[in-house]
């Protein structure tokens, strides 16, 4: 898995992006230049883990070199208790009872990494790479980033959360270095909330809004998470899907068995596993349990709505390295307004060893996105009800002796909960405001998405604050989130302190 | 997996294997005294590490420590290269030109373990247990074995190797012993030799077998490995499955991707690994695949034979804990004459990990045994044409970028070759020596099995040494072989030793 064969086939050459001039003229420090004065502190940023189950220690590190980073850059910090580790707070200084109030949510902590898939020997000490002319990824030294050469906006910075999630975070402190440089005002209120819990560990953002409510009341909330718009261009998105995970175990023998001895009498579990899926979805994606997409609204506004965002699948296609994509939905925006149903990973025996057995069970953990019409509760329910219309007997946890002599099909779900969709109206104010700002600072309308596929946890806040939500990616598609060799554009980098300063001095109370 | 749970449900209460005196009124030194004599130096033998891949030094020591043993009890032995580690040859002194040959086959090297899933601390420190009134084992002094007080022949020895297959190396030896003691003259003359290379690593037999052909030779080779029949009565073994094993891996996208932003469009592996074993293997196990059973030779003959094997077959289930068995063929003997599709592992993604991507790939090891009828190389290339009749391009390796798009069903198939099963005919004059023997000894016919269901390297012996050959197993059918708590149940041990006494004491030439 070559990070070179994965993003050869994306082209970030959207003109407005690309460049990096700045859209007011009488800028004494532009985007590039505020963003190359914040890079060693990106670097030093990435360097501290962020993998909450590895480390505690190294997630309170994270937060105190944020804490102390927004006091450096002008901003009143300061810790918010969560239990574990904190998140921390942070406020432009001077706020104003004249102007709206705008929160900013993006997170500290990134998700688990497993160095040997990487093409680099650590994943927290990033890597500064250019593409060849044949496509492939080579290091360029990392000075190469705050020197006084000019920056290749092409140029990516390899690590852990160079995108997802600390990338957004160094953009806002960039952001108002370059406001104060260039003498700018705010037009909103500038808050910020970093989240520590948003990849791993028990989310605790609900706890620590309902104890913050005051603190971080605002008038609208912009979530800076997730990935642009594949075209690169300014992207708004106005929902993203829920989910749910769980794991499905099929249960054979009580113990691992000789495959020679009992191969063709003790039950194959991971074919069992293999037809029980079967039965779960059609080859070509579509789920086959019944009222699964049950509430999904497909309408013919939101069909044209969909089809009107600028994807190019063949080049999404060619990106992932697939000759043909499943067939849930029209488009690749339609089959991110359905529930998803994949296997996240699946396991039978001991990989890798070659031991003759026929194994005890075969399990598989399942990611299953919601959309606002699918909640999660329902979509598990209707799972154990099929497992069990196809003859399982669900148990808790392990069967009992009694349980595996009676029952010839023994199964077991655990897991379940998740986390709510969610669609802000797309002519409420907040997406007008944004809109405003993004076409004044780049001359384009932006990249209207309804709902994008991955999750994030806008339940508390807008449960909690009551405040309507919109998300602003500001990352390159394809930046490897989750996965091996994460990296950020640094053109994106530039681009997203434009965004950001074009929102910070845009009136939420003035309309579209 | 409690072992108590897999052993509770069998009776190892056949009446002429659980008592331990002697056959022969004459003896001064009976089996449970010869048992007793060399327990301590078992003990020591299983002590030592015997798992290839793990290190090829302690697989080293097994045969020092080996042959050694082999000269403290009154035989010539030496060790015989082959590269790797060597195997260990032995030959019982004075050999008599008018005493027919045979060579007695074990192995010293054993499965891989994980130590995490042992009911003790490890695998290789042996724990003896008896079984309370609830059916749990629990530990009881190692010195048991070896003091003055009667052993209760239910009482089982854990650790790696117990049964598979040091345990038949230490009953010749304690044959030996016992004939020694007892003035015993032998029928037969006695070689030995001790495979190194059974369970791991390339199988160097074929080589040894060529480069000492004449040291070997026999008129015919008794093999010593695999479990008795579950009655526990002496059981005469005619033949084996063959076997190969391979992986079929099926290809997604080039690289793990987000399970929120590809959900729905970037095809998910382990639902295709799911559809198309679905596709080769019906619910109750019987395969699919097109010719695969072609070539079993299920005469009426042969049913009856194999009716007759006195299996228990709800016993057999509850042991292993399962309500109902696979259905190939109608009986577990039958079952065992049938060539086997197993899963033994399966992979997708990283399990443990709550990562929320579809994982590049997923993949599931085979194990396929086979019969007399299916060789393996015929087996493996039908399951290669019926994976590309379900549409699959198969790669070698990982496909090309050009493949991945070009190609919406890729698979690779790695691995194949692979053991001939082997069978010697019902009447041959060897079954007809070990059957008189062990009517001698206990007093009843044996068990008669055509074809058991696990493996053994018969064929480079066969080939090599063009003598008949007969499994004759000397273990607990319970005992945990290749699977964690492996163990030997004590009373086996000293039958192994009356058995293995019969066997030098029958004249092969006399027939029947």
């Amino acid at each position: 898995m070559k990070p070179a064969s994965a993003l050869i086939a994306l082209t970030c050459a959207a003109l407005t992006f690309a460049s990096g001039g700045p859209a007011h003229a009488g800028d004494r420090v532009t985007a590039p230049e505020a963003a190359r004065q914040v890079f060693p502190e990106f670097i030093e940023f990435l360097k501290i883990p962020n993998v909450m189950h590895l480390s505690v220690e190294d997630m309170q590190r994270n937060a105190d070199w944020l804490e102390a980073a927004f006091r450096r850059h002008g901003f009143d910090a300061r810790q918010l208790e969560d239990g574990e580790t904190p998140m921390v707070f942070a406020q432009a200084a001077d706020p104003s009872p004249d102007r709206k109030t705008v929160l900013f949510y993006a997170h500290m902590d990134g998700q688990a990494v497993f160095p040997k898939e990487w093409d680099q020997p650590d994943p927290f000490t990033p890597v500064l790479k250019q593409r060849g002319a044949g496509g492939e990824w080579s290091p360029i030294a990392l000075e190469s980033l705050t020197g006084s050469a000019p920056v290749d906006p092409e140029w990516r910075l390899f690590a852990r959360s160079a995108a997802d999630d600390k990338a957004p975070i160094m953009m806002l402190i960039a952001a108002m270095d370059m406001m104060r440089a260039n003498g700018t005002e705010a037009a909103i209120n500038i808050k910020i909330i970093i989240d520590s819990h948003e990849e791993g560990g028990p989310p605790t953002l609900k706890d620590v809004v309902a104890r913050n409510r005051e603190l971080l009341r605002a008038d609208a909330v912009v979530m800076l998470d997730g990935p642009m718009h594949a075209s690169n261009n300014p992207t708004l998105v106005f929902g993203h899907r829920g989910g749910m995970g769980f794991e499905l175990k099929v249960h054979s023998a009580n113990n691992d068995v000789h495959s020679g001895h009992f191969g063709n009498f003790a039950p194959d579990p991971s074919f069992a596993l293999a037809h029980l899926l079967s039965t779960m979805r059609a080859p070509d994606g579509r789920v086959l349990i019944p009222g699964f997409y049950d509430g999904v609204d497909m309408n013919p506004g939101m069909k044209a709505v969909l089809a009107a965002v600028p994807d190019d699948e063949a080049a999404i296609r060619k990106r992932i390295g697939i000759a043909e994509s499943e067939h849930v939905g029209d488009n690749y925006q339609e089959a991110m307004n359905y529930p998803t149903f994949n296997i996240t990973s699946m396991i039978a025996g001991e990989p890798g060893s070659r031991r003759s057995i026929i194994p005890a069970f075969a399990a598989a953990r399942v990611s299953s996105r919601t959309v606002p019409g699918t909640p999660p509760a329902r979509q598990l329910a209707l799972v154990r009800n099929w497992v069990e219309a196809q003859g399982y007997h669900l148990v808790d946890g392990e069967p009992t002796e009694e349980e595996r002599l009676k029952y010839p099909l023994l199964a077991s779900i655990t897991g379940g909960g998740g986390m709510s969709a969610l669609m802000t109206p797309l002519d409420a104010g907040v997406g007008k405001w944004a809109a405003s700002a993004m076409r004044r600072e780049f001359g384009v309308d932006p990249v209207r998405i309804p709902i994008m596929g991955g999750g994030v946890p806008t339940q508390p806040l807008a449960n909690g604050l009551g405040a309507p939500i919109l998300l602003v990616p500001l990352v390159n598609a394809d930046n490897n989130q989750h996965a091996a060799n994460e990296n950020l554009r640094i053109g994106n980098f530039e681009a997203g302190v434009r965004t950001l300063r074009a929102l910070f001095t845009q009136d939420l109370s003035a309309g579209d």
